[in-house]
């Protein structure tokens, strides 16, 4: 199940350099996908329909409709409560696909359970409680939210110092930056891998090996990186992580999260909320809590099943498409898209994420005074990309389903609308966007 | 959408104290059924099973089959991220209808949100940092296991005395044994409403006066009672409440669960997992964590879509058919079910449950040895009840969807069970039951 790792043998391979910008070339690169094919296995009802915003919500994919379908009427509908005999295992089913197929990891490693936020928040305080009289918890100023309020509560309940290094929005973390930040007083690690905002890509082997030799543990947030690049928690070490499976792993709107403890840490690692499905011998229902020793531990309350089953399948799709092959597609995506906006638009819209292929996950930054009119005016084109604040336009590339094509036809639309100066006809408010 | 709560009055009018035991009388009970017509809004392919385990896992409805399948294919499937504009308000929509049509409370003091296990971890901590000083929890030894763990685990990480009351297993919670546990140094008193074992009801209006009386907090589990009995949150002045949403409200396997917070203690309140959906201006992403002052600042993650919707519709179909008469039904059904073992069985199978009407929810429960082997005779012959620990029958009998000729079968089917004694033939292992 599992696949080699994008090497640079394999990016060099893509042919994106070449001046050639007519949809002939896009049609061309198109031919040669490897992976063209998975595009199919998707919901696409309208084919018209340019979307570049996987990245915060996938795709349906066809497969997982028929299972919600089959979930619904025949195992909820039907077997009803005899249903649980097939969904008591679904965290740890849909966990080791995870694991094995799509973070390369091993089966027991990963499971699912809440949402990214409550999850972050369980890890966290187990490796603080794994680390007592250290009095910090370091992230960066560029995490994503949900990240840094949940550390900061967590730091404020504590009495902790939370430690928040800065990151230039563009580049990403610094990992010289964060070992600066690092001493023997530090307790925990937390950032994300790829930026919510730029899509840089973290230095998770550097950062580990920093954070480890001061004795720190680290948690990394995988919510960008899971299904779009590859993530080296076996290479660097990774103590901890977290992720959700509604973007890259389409598993659907609020679908249950995934967590990672590295095997060796499990037993000895206790999350504070103290539920049921973490207990040994669930249903004797005994008098005290005594959780297994397993990654069930980290388990809290009843799981959501049809989510648990979009997950399942999300994260076979993924597997079977190959983690190395979904890479090598996110870079080359991610690149014509850079060298259309070099070509088409240059310095009218700056880049705002990095140019280095090993650098960046599957989407792509730019930042413009107008970002929010230009993201009205693309999905008035019907262009379906994303608005983050402050000015930033994010062109998500989702390497399952999307074309290059695609990224030919819609980057020639921004094209049209940036040249044109149509987008000043939209309303510069802005709204919610997640 | 409110209707009254369900009076003596009510109760008296139904003739379950008859001598007549025949299925003729059940089917003129079905008859004179006010709510009766609500089965027919269930999905039930399979008209000859007699399924006893509504408080488990309710049925599905047709109007949420119809929900899921429109959420998946067309909003998911066709709108993608455009869903956001109809999902963002759905935690506070569902929590509304739960609020005005089954809790009778008033909007704006209920939401849905993560599981009842992670929700009690929340408004606990809650409960707690605005208790600062006292140094105790009270709850009892017949607490659903998850609560008594949720709690035990908040009490060790803050070096509090969790204080277990102890309850008799047939009768529930002992209003005057918890006043007598109740002191100045009690921060927060924490029960199940609806006993899940015995159905026995808890005098919510005695304990939380008492409660108040030395200035502690009151948090309700209202997983057995939400869609099945009146629950008395205005009534008593309770601080706070949470309960699951798959059982009598029928929104399906591991679907989201609700929390309450009495209005006015709201904005003091501070849960500690800081999550980003219960931030002010959630998408300006700002700097640090400034929760909204509403019942919103009790969430956390991004809230899973399509459970919602089930929950949405689940609490609409329960609301249009009463609190009042689901209620009065509940007794009903429960009276009968009572009535025909006094009858058939006697003292062969123990009643395990309160007598009284009022004292007990929408499921019976009997003492047998050989409950085990019971429950799976009974599941062999097309019935299906639970079984708990140690050695409990849950016969649950939900309003919406009961009959009481399904009341008078599957009782007749155990009356031949136990007499028979065929129920010998099971093995007495014992195996996992939601």
């Amino acid at each position: 199940m599992t696949s080699p790792l994008p090497g640079v043998s394999d990016l060099a391979k893509l042919p994106l350099d070449s001046m050639d910008l007519s949809r002939q070339y896009a049609e061309t690169l198109d031919g040669q996908d490897q992976i063209g094919h998975f595009r199919a296995r998707f919901h696409i009802p309208d084919e018209t329909l340019l979307y570049f915003d996987g990245n915060s919500l996938g795709r349906l994919p066809l497969a997982t409709r028929e299972r919600l379908r089959d979930a619904i009427d025949r195992e909820w509908g039907h077997e009803l409560i005899r249903g649980w005999d097939s969904w008591i295992d679904l965290a740890r089913t849909a966990g080791d696909v995870l694991a094995e197929g799509v973070l390369h990891v091993s089966p027991g490693e990963v499971v699912l359970s809440d949402s990214s936020s409550v999850n972050l928040f369980k890890l966290a305080a187990a490796a603080l409680d794994a680390r007592p009289g250290r009095r910090v918890i370091v992230t960066d100023d560029d995490n994503f939210p949900t990240d840094r309020y949940i550390l900061e509560g967590l730091a404020a309940a504590r009495g902790l110092e939370l430690r928040v290094v800065a990151t230039d929005i563009d580049a990403g973390v610094d990992a010289d930056a964060i070992a600066r930040h690092l001493g023997e007083d530090v307790a925990l690690v937390c950032l994300s891998h790829v930026a919510y905002r730029s899509g840089a890509i973290a230095d998770m082997v550097a950062i580990t090996t920093a954070a480890h030799r001061v004795g720190a543990l680290t948690l990394w947030d995988l919510c960008h990186s899971a299904g779009a690049v590859a993530v080296p928690l076996r290479e660097s070490g990774a103590d901890l992580a977290v992720g959700c499976t509604y973007k890259y792993l389409n598993a659907g709107p609020g679908a249950p999260a995934f967590l990672y403890v590295r095997r060796d840490l499990q037993a000895a690692l206790r999350q504070p909320i103290w539920g049921w499905f973490g207990q040994r011998d669930q249903f004797a229902m005994g008098a005290g809590y005594d959780p297994v020793e397993s990654v069930e531990r980290f388990l809290v309350g009843t799981p959501p099943v049809l989510g648990g089953y979009a997950v399942l399948e999300g994260a076979r799709i993924t597997a079977e498409a190959g983690i190395g092959a979904l890479a090598a597609k996110s870079a080359g995506l991610t690149r014509y898209c850079i060298r259309l906006n070099d070509e088409w638009l240059g310095e009218r819209l700056a880049l705002a994420t990095p140019r280095d292929d090993g650098r960046r996950g599957s989407h792509v930054t730019f930042g413009h005074p107008d970002a929010w009119q230009l993201c009205q005016a693309l999905k008035a084109a019907g262009v379906i990309p994303d608005f983050r604040t402050p000015d930033r336009l994010r062109i998500g590339l989702a390497p399952l389903y999307t074309r290059y094509t695609d990224v030919h036809d819609g980057m020639a639309k921004l094209r049209d609308i940036v040249l044109s100066g149509s987008y000043r006809d939209f309303a510069p408010e802005r709204g919610r966007v997640t």
